[in-house]
């Protein structure tokens, strides 16, 4: 099944679970005229053999990056390198994945360290944020030069912020005790507002700015008890993000479409 | 007009502004048995000059003691001094007020670098997060010896965040332009969550944690267009905060006990 994306696309954190699945279904399911981004921390270590491997296997169509999220450098140099690549094209979407978890497992309040809650934020927020701003010039590039159709889309240009339902307070007292997640918890609702504020702050240039859930996974990060495989997860999701349009600037949204409350 | 607070209080970042006026507001309005903890980052500096001066003008009442929320030592150093002093009595009540806005406005996207999203988040999120876990045995030990009356109050046993507006995701349409601040915006809804996530996580222990709104206050954050003076902004955040129940826990109130949207 193809899903309706084309042009430039950027996915952060695609050596492991929902980013590589991202690139892998990306790959499969655009036309000839899309380009992925792979970012991925270290792109000729062991970690990112899988993604390599997409990469051999989707010739000319990926093209894995050096992106680390807690790095500002290695944000720079990677936008130099697509830049370049894309000329005179810009980014058509954006979609920031990686994100980290830490403590372990059950990551209670006393727990957790104040290095934990610092780590978490920098990659998690601090990354996102720096990252969307580092490759604004390409994005506002791609919404001027796509202007027919949609006002708003993530074929034109968007960011996608992969946040969870556990980053929404009004759910928070049926989601605390099975993962307490401190530094997650308050990282994610962190990213939500980064994702409300760039909505607004991008508006005016016709760049989507939208929060997705990706429901409960059996990555690493998810555990094995999570009700969705990878691929059913990402499926969801691209279906989702394929059919946005500009009423969808600035909210969380689950696999469904369905607005969750903050 | 006094109001109804008692037992050991303790309120962070009061050399200047709303910090600075509630220790002076509670000093004057509560009852003899009230001691009250006044943190600030150089108890012997210049900028601490106001809050020693109280101290003179109240003898007995309130004890300054050195606190930096970006320092866990200085954390770790209070709970000892506090503890020491206030033996065998707990802790009734801890409002998390010091906070930090950077950079100066306007404060857009552009203007606002990776240092200005960490170091308002350690000292506005990861601060609180610290405190309160280093302070809980001692919020734990006042909700025992005061189970009388209501379960949950801040005579009993609570922390107070002094959140903000500008905290609300669902108000961010209306207020975005206005005050962009994403490295404040993004740290107070992380505070939301902390509070949400502290409110659960200490119910069993008759803990009340509860998020405040003091109104847009002209300080030398606020600026001087703000609407209220320090001294109508704290003299109803202390009414507000001496009415507070159990239902009033994990939830984010305006100066008038309304509830505002996360």
């Amino acid at each position: 099944m193809s899903v309706n994306l084309a042009g430039n696309i950027l996915v952060t954190g695609t050596s492991r679970g929902i980013g590589l699945e991202l690139v892998k279904q990306l790959a499969e399911k655009t036309g000839k005229e899309a380009h992925i981004y792979a970012g991925c921390r270290d792109p000729e270590g062991k970690r990112a053999k899988d993604v390599r491997d997409l990469a051999t296997q989707f010739p000319g169509k990926i093209t894995i990056i050096k992106l680390d999220m807690s790095d500002e450098d290695s944000m720079s140099a990677a936008f130099q390198t697509v830049s370049r690549q894309i000329e005179p094209a810009g980014l058509n979407l954006l979609i920031n994945n990686a994100a980290i978890n830490k403590p372990d497992a059950p990551a209670s309040m006393l727990a957790t360290r104040k290095q934990d809650m610092m780590e978490v934020y920098e990659t998690n927020v601090t990354g996102p944020f720096i990252l969307t701003k580092v490759f604004l010039p390409l994005l506002q590039r791609a919404a001027k030069t796509n202007d027919e159709g949609d006002p708003m889309s993530c074929r034109r240009s968007a960011v996608i912020n992969i946040s969870t339902l556990l980053s929404s307070m009004e759910r928070c007292p049926e989601t605390f005790q099975s993962a307490q997640m401190y530094p997650y918890r308050t990282s994610k609702a962190a990213l939500n507002m980064l994702t409300r504020c760039q909505a607004e702050d991008f508006r005016i240039h016709n760049i989507m700015v939208t929060a997705i859930h990706p429901g409960w996974v059996r990555t690493e990060m998810g555990g094995e008890q999570a009700p969705l495989t990878t691929q059913e997860s990402v499926a969801g999701m691209l279906s989702v993000i394929s059919t946005l349009s500009n009423k969808d600037t600035g909210k969380l949204l689950d696999g469904e479409s369905n607005a969750i409350p903050w």
